[in-house]
């Protein structure tokens, strides 16, 4: 087991209702005036901004409201925010939404209190602890961004989408319903699952070896997401299915699943170029393209540990060959997605071969070369990968 | 799965050599004067201690001792650490050891700043928040009180051991270095094991159904400790299994494992109570003894919850008789404790049959009646429970 730190000081209030308790709780913790962040127009029509701004006055908190976050957010709104909390003196943002939306409202936070221009984190990853305190009401199950140290922001101008954690960013509080979920679409339902599934995924592949206390937490956070899957799909008001993978979401991107390992995120880093090249692009869309064509060209490194997964994950029994054990551990991982109405391929994406050159450049100032732990790739095993995903 | 609120704010720092951060990690957190409180002559003997008090100098933190602390800590030593605090304007108790060197520091961290005696927030359970944050370096993975809510004190003079918990005592930091624990006797490392696993066994049995995210968590943590049981008894220095078991000590007892859930924690109750007789009872050793002896008495409410744990943890195949699988998972569950040198019965600890009637009083004030969550216990189950373990 390698050596780490670990800190989630992320407080959760998870369950019926939750978001009434907004007001209640965000003046327990002092706060005065809040930036209400939010995505588009579906949670001002479903009366739920209007719920938790009612919780708010109740509480006698100011609130400045900026909507808008769109998928893959873009650093020109997270600008607009954090000139609104430098004019109103805002002491606590509140994020409305799912990954996009507080990806955007720590952006916004951690630009808060910073002279310069807040790409200057992204770009150079200078550190700062001067973040102001966030708050979260989850919507979207999918990123983990309510509990996690990371976020990812998109640049237009530069044609750029890139990532800065820090544990200064976490989340203080999250209020987590799951009945506010029951409304969203399959297709965001889905994205959410495999989104998840590739961040345990990304934990569990690498070049350390196996360390049992984070590897039996990860795999049992696999088989609840495979198991908890077709139940919210089939079953979209099902609250406990609901809840169940609420809460996994969170566990999958919080970082236990990962200590004492080195992680790998070369297939994130592959896959925010799709959605850099097009923000229409949904993450888990990319990521259920990607996954399965990084797996075939890198099980070789240690077909052991892809038979392992797939005997833990999906019930595989072992053929006695480790190759071959890890070939179908990576079927059933791209069968998985396909069940739930994910993309197998770039062309579905409407990604063609002639753009995999336009990604390399923005690939290697994002990642750096080599990158990826499992297997240390370079920019021509990164086109082999976007290859074999066509 | 029921609502719940949840916060683990504790910084870990793990790994080889921590406990010479303990310095520069408290001085970020701008400590000044710190309680250095520990148990016995092992701390000091090793140099443990001396090379605490000198990361600390290096530091520029003063420091002032108090050790002694035994097992089944006690509340005299803990008004004279609070006496020393007022004294001496501590402002961080730094706690080296295991769950009762942590717990004796977590109430003097919850006295410190308080006017009457101590013990009225066990007695009464009322709370408070003002309570001076707790550094820890651990020494005995058992107890999972280095991120835990929870403290457990005695008091001799009244017969009682009481617990007390409330999430501003959790540490804000804890050290962990798996090399510290190379040297724990044998029978404290079985008895810490065993500890861990009854922590698991309390927030699994309970009287809500499947909570599958959580379940799939607290069963991973189950085989992880089961897993490598053997590997800590046979090789004490493999550092590795050592890693595990430290971590996943604290994971057992942090509160992911029952999140969603009621728990249990009646066999606890009656664990307590055999420690507050003769305080020389190791705590684990206790649980081992009455875990087996309640999982009889109870398992019939719900034995298609044991055939569940019993396939999942020993890997039992299913007869097709849930009643058969639940006695199977419960003979596995005092095989495995034997398996670690625990005891079987009272008997082997000193607790006689007269004896049961002593501790029934003390139970019913300190659990109330009924008690538990599986099964609602009265006092007369209680007795049955207890001449069961005979």
């Amino acid at each position: 087991m390698e050596d780490f730190e670990f800190v989630s000081p992320t407080q959760f209030v998870f369950g019926h209702g939750v978001e009434k308790q907004v007001g209640a709780k965000l003046a327990e913790r002092g706060a005065k005036r809040v930036l209400l962040h939010f995505g588009g127009q579906s949670a001002v029509a479903s009366g739920l901004i209007d719920r938790i701004k009612a919780a708010l006055d109740d509480a006698g908190i100011e609130q400045v409201e900026l909507g808008g976050v769109r998928p893959n957010p873009e650093i020109t709104l997270v600008r607009e925010g954090i000139a609104l909390c430098k004019e109103h003196d805002i002491d606590w943002v509140l994020a409305v939404g799912g990954g996009s939306v507080i990806d955007s409202a720590k952006a916004i936070a951690v630009g808060a209190h910073y002279d310069g221009d807040v790409w200057d984190f992204f770009e150079t990853k200078r550190q700062t602890d001067d973040v102001l305190p966030i708050a979260v009401v989850l919507t979207i199950p999918a990123a983990g961004s309510e509990a996690s140290k990371n976020m990812v922001v998109s640049n237009d101008e530069l044609g750029l989408k890139s990532g800065y954690p820090n544990n200064a960013q976490r989340p203080k509080l999250a209020f987590m319903n799951p009945e506010l979920t029951f409304t969203l679409p399959p297709y965001q339902t889905a994205a959410g699952l495999t989104d998840m599934f590739c961040h345990l995924l990304e934990r569990f592949f690498d070049d350390v070896g196996a360390v049992p206390v984070t590897d039996n937490l990860n795999l049992s956070l696999m088989r609840t997401v495979r198991a908890e899957a077709p139940c919210v799909l089939a079953e979209t008001d099902n609250y406990d299915a609901r809840a169940n993978v609420m809460w996994a979401g969170m566990l999958c991107h919080q970082g236990l699943a990962g200590v004492g390992r080195h992680e790998d995120w070369a297939t994130h880093g592959l896959e925010h170029e799709l959605s850099a090249l097009d923000p229409d692009i949904t993450h888990g869309a990319g990521l259920a393209v990607m996954f399965p064509a990084w797996m075939e060209y890198v099980y070789s490194e240690n077909p052991a540990r892809f038979a392992f997964y797939g005997r833990e994950v999906f019930g595989l029994a072992s053929t006695g060959s480790a190759e071959d054990d890890a070939l179908s551990a990576i079927d059933e991982t791209r069968s998985f997605f396909a069940s739930l109405g994910m993309p197998t391929t770039l062309c579905e994406l409407g990604i063609e071969e002639d753009d995999i050159e336009r990604m390399i450049p923005t690939l290697k100032e994002n990642k750096g070369e080599p990158f990826g732990s499992f297997k240390k790739l370079t920019m021509d095993d990164a086109r082999e990968i976007y290859r074999l995903a066509l």
